[in-house]
């Protein structure tokens, strides 16, 4: 059999991500490839980390895309940072803390996890308490935007406690950058990781992240080679850094980083704050929508993502049926549950492009219409 | 200061790789992002799954593209496979070469190096007598294509070798797929690894894995976890396989996933024979045109690769001088020398969409023109 060229449907992406793309980014994706030694690249590049210096409101010189997706960015941040003499305070509360459980386990690092409620954010007080029953501990870990199940946890609160019991501080902001405050200079963050297909709404496929200047000396003394070749910071950074000749490491996704830049270009020109309003004011008018069609949130008000709303579906109704009508009768992505919420919610994304009155209304009015079949 | 978007120039790639990507593939690229558990999506998987198994002549179903770029797919091959009871001959002739052995030591597996000429094919006789020496060998890897030199090695030779030692083969393909000759079953290749940006003149970003039935049976009896979980390939084959229901591991690149499926259509099309052809064709009236420019190559006739020809700098000629002016006058990149050879060699690289007869003449008569500057 010959394969024929693939030719996707337009759909409307409002499921946990990939979010819609913007046919701006696209438009930048497709440009002519050029080398990632290039100079004109390799200016680009330094474009890139300014624009993600502001994204994530750092001034950390230590900032750059992982060129692959967010997990392997958190695995960066992880491999580069911890050792085995390490002890690591990993705050779950669902499956994204629970993937950073993983990754201190394959390090074989001492782990100290802090058990939290799904649905809920982080409690500060079980940090607290955790960190003085263990002060031995050196990391303390957890997710700011949980995207399974769209709860938001205090991260400048959670920081401080970490601070105060002198540990660095690991922060998954997959979901959260540009979506929602986040402050990585002010709020003590020491290693932070993001995805591009979230509320940056670029292509799949590469994840930012920032480390301070505490945890860059941290990579630099640490006394064993980092396990992994590919996500060895100290060697990306000899490629990323702004300072002398590039030394070449691994080719880089040239074309995804044209739509990244091309997406912060945009975040940049509407402002960050203006970004993190837009997404309070596209979730205020869902939620009351979603409060008329009778659905109820997993996430108490005060700590739900504007961003990723996950809700329950109602008794009687058939999860994979309602998904279904969506995509087909509208090209309508919603986000199947996850993990403690598999089969039990839908997530409804409203990251970056897809945040937009337009989707809002199709959304609600075409959920309206599938929960009737 | 406010960034503006970014255009890069229209460049023709003739370096190492990223090389030149064709507008159909381009165009792939830019189609509408959709979610990556899409049945549209998942569906486009299985050709790619399919269109790979005919690019590397395997039946393997355990073939699929690692979603960042070919220093993760070797990763992904060693330590998926390795642990650090076994013992790994490595055979080094260039600088990929000395990257499997950094992957070998951060596994912390035994290390046996069969020390090759830069700029010459593995040597099948230092092979063998390495695995006399070595009995407790178990694993045998090298490059069939030397990016950093243009030497390819007889992979057919090399595999029967390790196979009468009883050793599984780990070979590197990044440079070679869809350039020469390589047929994964019928030379008893149990893990391969390549790079969407070099023959298959794909964007970079992915590398194309394939797992023999032997090999996936190691991955999946290993006593102990991969040591990263990004690249655990028994977790990400639950997103990839065909049987039943794909379970989330990470959010696949889908637009660069797009623009592979696309590049593979094309080698399918014009078929795989023809490619290689094509390359040797390319090759045969660049060397006679290199030739006459009185420029000689590293790699003696019978051991070199089509797609990479690297070519040492004439005494007294500056190498970024030339460099330059094929860029700025041009828009050509060729390739600097890397390792051993950096400074006194250029790779001249006719990958893929690269290998036409256009691009050919123009890099002859721009080159004649820079060496006379």
């Amino acid at each position: 059999m010959t394969i024929q060229s693939f030719f996707p449907p337009q759909r409307t992406l409002m499921g946990p991500g990939p979010s819609d793309v913007s046919p701006r980014v696209l438009s930048a994706l497709a440009r002519p490839t050029i080398g990632h030694l290039d100079p004109c690249f390799v200016a680009m590049m330094d474009e890139v980390k300014e624009l993600l210096q502001y994204a994530f409101q750092t001034t950390n010189k230590f900032t750059m895309a992982v060129s692959a997706p967010g997990s392997a960015g958190m695995e960066a941040c992880f491999v580069n940072l911890i050792t085995p003499d390490d002890t690591v305070v990993v705050c779950v509360n669902g499956v994204f803390g629970m993937r950073m459980i993983e990754n201190v386990n394959r390090i074989g690092a001492k782990l100290v996890v802090v058990e939290g409620e799904w649905g809920r954010a982080v409690d500060p007080q079980a940090l607290e308490a955790s960190l003085k029953e263990n002060p031995q501990a050196n990391f303390v870990a957890f997710v700011h935007a949980e995207t399974s199940t769209g709860a938001l946890s205090d991260a400048k609160t959670l920081c401080a406690i970490a601070k105060n019991h002198d540990c660095l501080t690991i922060v998954d902001a997959v979901t959260s950058l540009g979506g929602v405050e986040l402050r990585v200079d002010e709020w003590q963050i020491d290693a932070v990781y993001s995805g591009s297909q979230k509320c940056l709404s670029c292509v799949p496929g590469l994840s930012p992240v920032s480390f301070s200047d505490r945890a860059a000396e941290v990579i630099q003394n640490r006394g064993i080679a980092v396990q992994s070749w590919f996500l060895d910071q100290s060697l990306v950074m000899g490629y990323w850094s702004g300072e002398g000749k590039r030394s070449y490491h691994h080719t880089a996704p040239v074309n995804s980083l044209y739509a990244l830049h091309e997406s912060l270009v945009m975040l940049q020109n509407e402002g960050l704050e203006n970004s993190w309003a837009r997404h309070k004011t596209m979730h205020d008018k869902l939620s009351t929508g979603l409060a008329e069609l009778g659905l109820d949130f997993i996430v108490p008000a005060d700590e739900r993502l504007p961003q990723l709303n996950a809700v329950y579906i109602p008794e009687g109704i058939d999860d994979a049926k309602v998904r279904n009508f969506l995509l087909n009768e509208y090209n309508l992505e919603i986000g199947a549950g996850l993990g403690a919420f598999a089969g039990k919610a839908w997530r409804i994304g409203l990251m970056g492009y897809a945040a937009r009155n337009e989707n809002v209304t199709l959304c609600l009015a075409a959920l309206k219409e599938a929960l009737k079949q």
